[in-house]
């Protein structure tokens, strides 16, 4: 363990964890690290530890934060297996660390180096594309006065034209075959690719988007509710992440 | 070859591409894949073929076009040693499909597992967190005639929160080690993931953010004119990419 690793004021509950620990809250990127641990542990009977932060209380733009992500945002996942333990920041690179690192027998990412490509490029197309637009949108249109201001209008007709892009992607709009995941063979096959997405678009129905808009993405509408239906995605947006129930994981330094 | 691949108003200088093909323009993201190749072409000889295209004629928008890239946008790679053509969107994923299978000495990216998780966080930090929100400060100050306007400054403090992240990165701030380029061990190694961010932060000193703030950034910017010495650097926001000198390059239907 590095000195510089840990800090005078790095909570106890994270500077003595063993294995994977993951420093989190029920946010959408919070949820897509839940989801995938929650399915290892089904194939693998993963384990892991967690610590809850409440992200009005600032820890994660304290020093001690900072020393494990610079950029002061949750999740990071900690793995004290590796010696300095090794850090992960940036929710779909720590989907794409514990796909290459739990995940040996691929069911949840892709041994064959193009359709490795595909999912990558659909990955980041969510990651860069889509979250950072739909988190703009969720912002300017809970704090402006005016529902159609310049930048709510933007972000909504933006965040649109990404749900339509996904929306011909599944129904095979462009190539003449309709798919049930974003990426895989054939109809696709259930990856890291929809965890990192589906985290985001599940609330598609209810941030103000027109209701004919919505009745024009059946596809992804599906797909929203097939990727619901999973034991271990539910359990990823469950009562193991939250701090009422949970008040023990939570972590408050002074 | 797909007969889904191609279109029938699909260019022939794309259609009939052997080898790599790059459809792209002097944008921040088709530079990013630029340089790249220009620096394969420095190291193994690389060749590829490129079209060019005008933004405002909206060819990215065509059918056309949207069978190889379905979210309509520049640059898009195909590698037509496939079968059939793989098509690469989203200018991160080229970047690491063009390091995965052209780059086998690693000298733009890494063979440790630790030290590749490392640089995917930092190609991801700046391609989901850092030019998205470039983009929308540029769309804004450009377009409001309010300088001060709510979105303008919310932009304008996140671009500058996010460079504060990579001074801090470069400079040690949070670990005591200073850098010379993002990723790697020690001071680090140039890689794609410096080409990924340098490609927008190049132009840092320039898009009307304060004095003092620009002032704040010694290390960035010292890194910004490291990589700016580099030939294929300088080559890839070069004439070989410019339409004026190159209208041949250029792709336009009806």
């Amino acid at each position: 363990m590095s000195s510089n690793f840990y800090a005078e004021k790095t909570p106890d509950a994270v500077k003595n964890a063993k294995g994977l620990h993951l420093i989190t809250s029920l946010t959408p990127n919070g949820r897509k690290v839940h989801i995938l641990l929650e399915e290892l542990k089904d194939v693998y009977g993963l384990e892991w530890t967690t610590s809850l932060i409440k992200l009005e209380t600032k820890e994660q733009k304290k020093d001690w934060f900072l020393k494990l992500n610079p950029n002061g945002r949750i999740p990071i996942l900690v793995d004290n297996t590796q010696n300095p333990p090794h850090t992960v920041m940036e929710s779909s690179a720590e989907l794409v660390y514990l796909a290459s690192t739990v995940d040996k027998d691929y069911k949840f990412w892709f041994s064959d180096p193009i359709e490795q490509s595909e999912a990558y490029q659909w990955l980041i197309f969510w990651h860069a594309s889509g979250q950072p637009i739909q988190g703009q949108y969720n912002y300017f249109r809970r704090n402006t006065t005016d529902p159609n201001s310049h930048a709510t209008e933007r972000f909504r007709d933006e965040v649109l034209r990404v749900y339509r892009v996904l929306e011909a992607h599944l129904s095979g709009k462009h190539t003449g075959r309709s798919r049930k995941y974003l990426a895989g063979p054939g109809e696709g096959t259930y990856s890291i690719v929809d965890i990192n997405a589906w985290a985001w678009i599940r609330t598609y129905r209810s941030i103000g988007l027109p209701e004919d808009e919505i009745a024009g993405l059946p596809h992804l509408g599906q797909w929203v509710d097939r990727i619901a239906d999973r034991p271990a995605v539910q359990r990823g947006s469950g009562e193991r992440y939250d701090e009422e129930v949970h008040p023990e994981l939570l972590i408050r330094t002074d």
